[in-house]
């Protein structure tokens, strides 16, 4: 027997799992729940963009979760032993980005940066940098259209240079106090093996491709005139940052003898380089190329892979193609939604429709799923937090039309929930314009295994069974796969991911075929929500859009 | 002394108001609720359309409530004496026909048409007859345009001859037996006088010009051959409705002995023909030509007054241009928006925002009060229930854009008041675009007495200073004036409204005059209300929306 460890960083808190190698059984997993700030974030009421962590958080979580994972499978199986422990992966949220001393230890536990925010972790869902992601897209594509290619057109404020150069024009002590900076996804690794100092991290290329515009086509990172024409010191920075970047089927080096003691694990267990929660997501689901993961939370995360090998085009409005970014020799594609459940905790926690008791999401979703598809004659666009995919637009708002007089809060519920249906087709449809084949759909996140009301719709809307991944856990059953690769075969793991895919995941048995009539209707639809997404969301739009309220209405007429 | 009653027949209840001649002074009140059905409405919950009322409840309201408005009066003052009584005058809602008898009865008194709701009052809410009113508007659009241009230019399922039509098509049993049909602001005061009966009965100008295509200008009613091609039953019934209509100047005839002692009045007391309630609610607010009067309650009806004798354009999209309807010797042009206090009524009770508590109308006023225009980034429409003017499109729906994850129920309501003031502004701006100057705006109705919010807004949004009518019972008052003029200046009442309306009406104190920043941000609002006014509601607009989202978010970041 061999086991693996996987550590998946979320947003508001750490979970270890510990699974059998062989088949993928979870014996062990445990949760912390960040300390600082709300929820495990930094926030500033004066500023709702910002969302900082303590990386010192991050720290203990490692601790406190592996030793409760290891006791729970000790409870349940005495013959357990530690030893038997092969490799530890690790996937966290990014673009997070640290800023870090000559010894790669975060500027927050300085003393003179102690409640400094700007010295912490920058969250993923920090959006200061919102100015300076502007800027950059602004002169890349002047100057370096290929930097945007990769990413979808447009740079995010949520990326890596969005953030370290809001910090350099906003509080440049911390700026010029950070020797290099860090993704949380290197950061932990490194910690683990005592790599972390500048010079020896190994760079995750997931975070590197999808956030820091880095491609080998380009010789890296962007070029240092580039970066030096917002500020000659973020030219300098470039320097001090990184040449190479490393898929997760590399060790990052080896767990130290102190963090083994601490652990209660072998010291030398080798530790896979970091990824980021959905791409290691989207391999603890069973990604391969055709198979669609989608990651559905508060947001979702839609990741593809390609043959490496293969010609690929550049597709508009996909957030990331970066080669090696999920699984080693392939590229790896990513797109997404930037809000789903939050939508509908949105519509829950702040609206509260249908007083107190009536407006649980389990009392809408009760009364919403005897309604037929176009019965409300509600349309909704699912932009709440703006368009990731295939918009690239934060600034896009959500729209709702067609209530009546009559409009009730569970038709309004349905209808978002169609919304983010809609947008997961539009999504679908622009990988296979691109010739991006997508031929199976394996779902997984909270909202997928609890929410058979929407998995119906996302049945219905896109005419394609829906599949769940097997695992409850998928990100760090993801990081545990990346565990048993760095392991190898010759340690009881396995040599590549698709060998350690076909042990270690697979699908629920219940799946969610379409149903041919609604299917039917919601093709209907989604011509409406095309309309309305293009008209809001292009410049480009010559169509008319008085025909939409009056479809609606002959759609709800005849259902 | 000398005194006038007023009967308003509303939608729920009847109320009759007593009133000194010399000042309008408002002495005793009662309201009577009708007792059939709903809150008085009899419903199908079957159809959401229908919508009928018991006539019975019209006779019982006139015993109850003009018995109680001479008891608190007397009540007040020790010397009151009915004999001072010197007029009545009736207005009630409409279109309202109840199809009658060889005698002027009600067909619902009789026994084979008891419980039938087609033999009862056909309510002006009733939308029964959608398709007759699309049939009427394709064929009158083909063969006597003439019709529809003073009408706005479609009619409506709320009139006369859609339900009319209807009624045959569905029930004959009850189109058959019917001798006539007369509206409800007929019957009452053909009841009073005993006038019922079909060929001596006064109609009203008012019903007939605004919901019946009546015009001198073609002879009266639409020709006996176009009414005959929807069935040749139609075309029959022109003979026995009527070639004569009356205004509000004119005695339908005089207080019967058997009326007059029922209610404790002298007999032959003049009674006034009878009109629509948000007519002579414009004449007991003070109308005269370049005063809008705007009654504002569930929907509202905007009403104007041009002299007769001037050039007037067929202005496209209002509900009516009559002469006579309002005021004798002057058009009376009746504008409206099909839903207002509606829009908020939908949004307290249906979806229940903001938990049980917080989500009142009060709750929710209090919190909105406290935001600044464009401060939550959301634009409405305020088509929940059509539109009425200037789009006379009911098949309209509702549309919110601008949400985001943060958006609160209280910046919803405030964005459903903004969309009806922008509702407002563009019936004003058609009526000056067509040359019917508005220099003063007078509101009354219950939202108007109630809820300085939204005159703030109106005001704000119009750059109009927004008056309130002195009186909170317009409607009733203007009966009461009515009731003034036909009693004439012999029996202490007055010759003409003018006289009547300059002692009996006024406004009150409290206005709302714009305030410049705020008019200078709804100015920006109006601009992207009206695009997107016009993209989903006419066919020719060509512009773009992709600018929506963004500039809502600009004026936003910059409050």
């Amino acid at each position: 027997m061999s086991y693996t460890i996987g550590l998946d960083y979320g947003t508001n808190s750490v979970r270890a799992l510990l699974v059998d190698v062989t088949n993928g059984n979870e014996l062990g997993t445990a949760v912390y729940e960040y300390e600082t700030g709300e929820a495990g974030i930094i926030l500033d009421s004066a500023d709702h963009n910002l969302a900082r962590q303590n990386p010192a958080d991050y720290l203990k979580g490692i601790e406190v979760t592996i030793q409760a994972a290891i006791a729970q499978t000790r409870k349940a199986d005495k013959n357990f032993d530690t030893n038997q422990i092969i490799g530890i992966g690790i996937d966290t949220t990014g673009s997070t980005p640290i800023p870090v001393d000559e010894n790669g230890s975060p500027l927050s536990i300085l003393e003179s940066f102690k409640d400094n925010p700007n010295a912490c972790a920058w969250l993923w869902k920090d959006h200061t940098g919102h100015a300076e992601a502007a800027e950059i897209t602004e002169l890349a594509q002047k100057e370096h259209p290929e930097y945007l290619a990769k990413c979808g057109g447009t740079y995010s404020s949520e990326w890596f240079f969005s953030k370290v150069l809001h910090c350099l024009r906003t509080d440049p002590a911390v700026f010029d106090a950070a020797y290099s900076w860090v993704e949380c996804c290197d950061y932990i690794p490194a910690v683990l093996t005592d790599t972390a100092k500048p010079d020896v991290i190994k760079r995750s290329r997931c975070a590197a491709g999808h956030k820091a515009m880095f491609n080998d086509q380009w010789g890296g990172l962007p070029a240092k005139d580039f970066l030096a024409k917002f500020d000659p010191r973020l030219g300098e920075l470039r320097d001090r940052l990184y040449e190479e970047t490393y898929t997760v089927e590399t060790q990052a080096g080896t767990l130290t003898e102190q963090w083994a003691q601490k652990l209660g694990l072998p010291a030398g267990v080798p530790v896979a380089v970091g990824a980021f929660d959905a791409h290691l997501g989207a391999v603890g689901s069973g990604i391969a190329p055709g198979k669609l993961i989608k990651i559905i939370g508060t947001s979702t995360c839609d990741m593809l892979v390609s043959e490496s090998g293969r010609e690929l085009a550049d597709v508009p409005g996909i957030c990331g193609i970066v080669d090696g970014s999920i699984l080693p020799g392939f590229f790896g594609l990513e797109a997404g939604q930037s809000a789903v459940g939050d939508i509908f905790n949105w519509f829950v926690n702040y609206l509260q429709p249908g007083g107190e008791k009536a407006g649980s999401h389990e009392a809408l979703t009760e009364r919403a799923v005897t309604l037929k598809p176009g019965q409300s004659g509600l349309l909704a666009l699912d932009w709440n937090n703006g368009n990731r995919t295939i918009l690239v637009d934060q600034r896009l708002t959500g729209l709702l039309v067609g209530q009546t007089l009559h409009t009730r809060p569970e038709e309004i519920y349905r209808a978002l929930i169609e919304a983010t249906a809609f947008g997961a087709l539009t999504i679908i449809n622009r990988f296979e314009e691109y010739g991006v084949k997508v031929s199976e759909v394996i779902n997984c996140g909270g909202i997928a295994e609890k929410n058979p009301l929407l998995m119906q719709i996302y049945a219905d809307v896109t005419g394609r069974q829906m599949n769940i991944s097997r695992s409850a856990q998928s990100c760090a059953l993801g990081s545990c796969i990346a565990g048993a690769v760095v392991a190898g075969k010759k340690a009881e793991g396995y040599d590549n991911f698709s060998e350690a895919q076909g042990a270690m995941c697979g699908i629920k048995d219940t799946t969610y075929k379409p149903v041919p009539e609604n299917h039917r209707l919601y093709t209907k639809l989604y011509a409406l929500y095309k309309q309305l997404h293009d008209a809001f969301g292009t410049t480009d739009y010559s169509g008319k859009l008085a025909n939409i309220m009056k479809d609606l209405l002959d759609i709800k007429d005849s259902v």
